[in-house]
This record gives C-alpha cells, structure tokens and sequence, in this order.
C-alpha cells in the first residue's frame, strides 16, 4: 500500500529491488531513491551490468562453474591437475579456493547441497556431469569440499558412496580449530573433531 | 582483487552492486549469485525497471517531488489546498505525511538539508523554486517538516528567516513523545520538549 503513493515507475524499481534476498521495502526505497538521485550513468550502468551478466554468462560444460567463456578459465588451463576434482557447493567457493592458490587440480561446483527439507534432491543438484567426468581412468581423487554442516555432510556422503565404487580415491576437507581462533570461543563441536583429528607433532 | 577470480561480467556485475550505498563486497556477490540463479525475467525486469525510472521519473516543475508525470499528481490535484505548501526534505517524507491523509496542503521538496560540513548550501536545495511560489498572494502558510536533528532545524530557521518577511505564516512540526512510546524510554531532549510544548487538557 505504500508504495502506491510513489510514481508509478519508482514504485516499480522499489518492489523488483525489494525481491532481491535480504533487501525489505524499507532498503529497497533507500536503493531506489539513491538510483534516482545519482548520475545517470550509476544506474545505466548497473542495468547494463545486470543484462550482460544475464546474457553472456552461463555455466561451464565442464564444471557446472559460472563462466562467460566454455569451458571456463580453469578447465581450459593446461597447468591444472586434471586428476584431481574439488567438489563445491558454489561459485563462491571456488573462488574462496583460489585465493588460497595452493589448489592445482580443478573443480565441480554442485550449486546447491542435497536440502530434502528445500526439496533439494540429487536431481536438482550438478551430479551426474561430475559421475560422466569419472567415467574414464584419468582422475585420481575427487575432494569433497562441501560445507561443514548437515546438507553439506549429507551431500558428501552421498557422493562418496556413488564415487567410491568406481575405484576414485575420495576425501574431505580437514575440520578442526580455525587458524586465528581462541579456544574458548569455539564451539563444542568444532572442539570436538579439532580433538578427534589431533596430528602428532614431528 | 577477489573479483579477478569471476568471469568478467559477473564480476562487473558485482561492482556495479557494490556501488549501491549500504551495499558490501558480500552482499553484492550475493546478489549477482542470486540475480544470475533467478528465473532470467527476475534479472531482466530489474534491470528495465532501473533504465524506465531513470528515463521517466524526474521532478515535479512546482514542487520538486519524483514523479512520472509534470507537474506530479498533488500538484495537478484540485482538491488540494494551493495555500498550504509543507516543505519536506525527500520524497520519502512526502510519502509517509500521505499516510497520514489528513493533510490536504500541498508539498516543496527540497531534496536535502543544509549540511556545511557535507557541502550542502542553499544553492544545493530546491529552494528558490520554492521564493517563486510564494511569490503570489495565493499562499497562507508554510510548514516547515525537515528532520528533527541539527541539519533539519538549521534548515527550517534559514527558510523561516527568508519566509517571514513575505508575510506568510511560518508553522514547524510539534515536537513531543511519539504516540505509544514509554516516558522511561524517552531521551531527555525529546521529553524537555514534551514539557516545554505541553498542553492543557480542556
């Protein structure tokens, strides 16, 4: 009702922002009254950026990884160890993986983690391309970098179960203290497989 | 940097949304994820809807508020009382006085408050078109509706000194406990006017 008071094309820039995730009515006027008052260039070139990214990006044939270029950057690269896939959630974690440039091998990204409660069955989910790349002999070890909670351990065992009969070596990610933590503010369950996963020091 | 790691669009796409006042790194990567993952008319319309408002809505000629048709729908409403003009700061506000519908005046917005540290002078703000209208004999009364913080008021008391002498009432807002709110909870400034402005019970 209230954004009937506004001009009609404010009130439409006002609801479209307002289906944004985490974006209230409230956040959606700030933004929409920001777009209108900027210079006209600011909100051209968001619109443009939003048709571009719609149209030229998609995702790779290889990895299911968001790309504007098939197969994308890493599945092309020659340097990268094809034996070895790292299994995510998201493109947001491939990049979080990048930054940390010690990863050679290449990805999968799932886009999602299996979610029975959302609906989120193995169907909904980039499974069976990941099963069609280890069809052949040349991977080694698919790392199963899934979150760390329960749809991202569900997703995992599942995939393990489904990998592992093909003779691919399967592994997950180490868990335990993060680096930088204070003991006393982890949680107990992080505690407690940081415990559990205790490494001799040499 | 860590956008390096999208492809470009999506990284362009990022930047544009981190742009956005209020809008982080994360937020915006969010919302591209989003905007990419959404049904396509998600995106596309969003981005319509952002070219259509930059393109239509502008300022009223009369009373400076958004609007997609000139002058706006108060200003050409002739149940409307052409001798009462209540200056706001931002269309916002003129949306949240509407609510209340018992106001039956017309509006000045001035897009702004005088603000010397921001910059922000007289020349900043919608206000000469404003000396243009009460240039007739045709307006009683001014109400001076800026924000109850410093800008607002040294705003008010700047418009109130070049107003008066025209000869038009200059009116401001009460000041007082909001309705429904708890004295223990009031800030001593917000009850000192309470006090000072309080009213006799007939």
């Amino acid at each position: 009702m209230k954004q009937m008071q506004y001009a009609g094309a404010v009130s439409r820039l006002i609801g479209e922002l307002a289906r944004l995730p985490g974006i209230g009515t409230k956040t959606a006027q700030r933004l929409a009254f920001f777009l209108l008052n900027a210079p006209p260039e600011v909100a051209i070139s968001l619109a443009e950026a939003i048709r571009e990214a719609r149209e030229k990006v998609g995702r790779c044939s290889v990895c299911g990884n968001l790309t504007d270029v098939d197969p994308c950057p890493v599945c092309q690269n020659e340097t990268r160890d094809k034996g070895i896939i790292c299994v995510v959630q998201d493109p947001r974690d491939v990049v979080a993986i990048e930054k940390y440039r010690g990863f050679k091998g290449v990805y999968h990204v799932l886009h999602g983690a299996l979610s029975p409660l959302e609906g989120v069955g193995p169907q909904e989910l980039n499974i069976k391309s990941l099963l069609d790349r280890l069809a052949g002999d040349s991977v080694r070890e698919v790392i199963l970098a899934t979150n760390p909670d329960v749809e991202g351990d569900a997703t995992a065992l599942y995939l393990a179960r489904l990998i592992k009969p093909l003779g691919v070596k399967v592994t997950r990610l180490a868990r335990g203290l993060p680096v930088g933590a204070h003991l006393e503010y982890a949680d107990e369950v992080t505690l407690g497989r940081a415990i559990e996963g205790r490494l001799e020091i040499e």
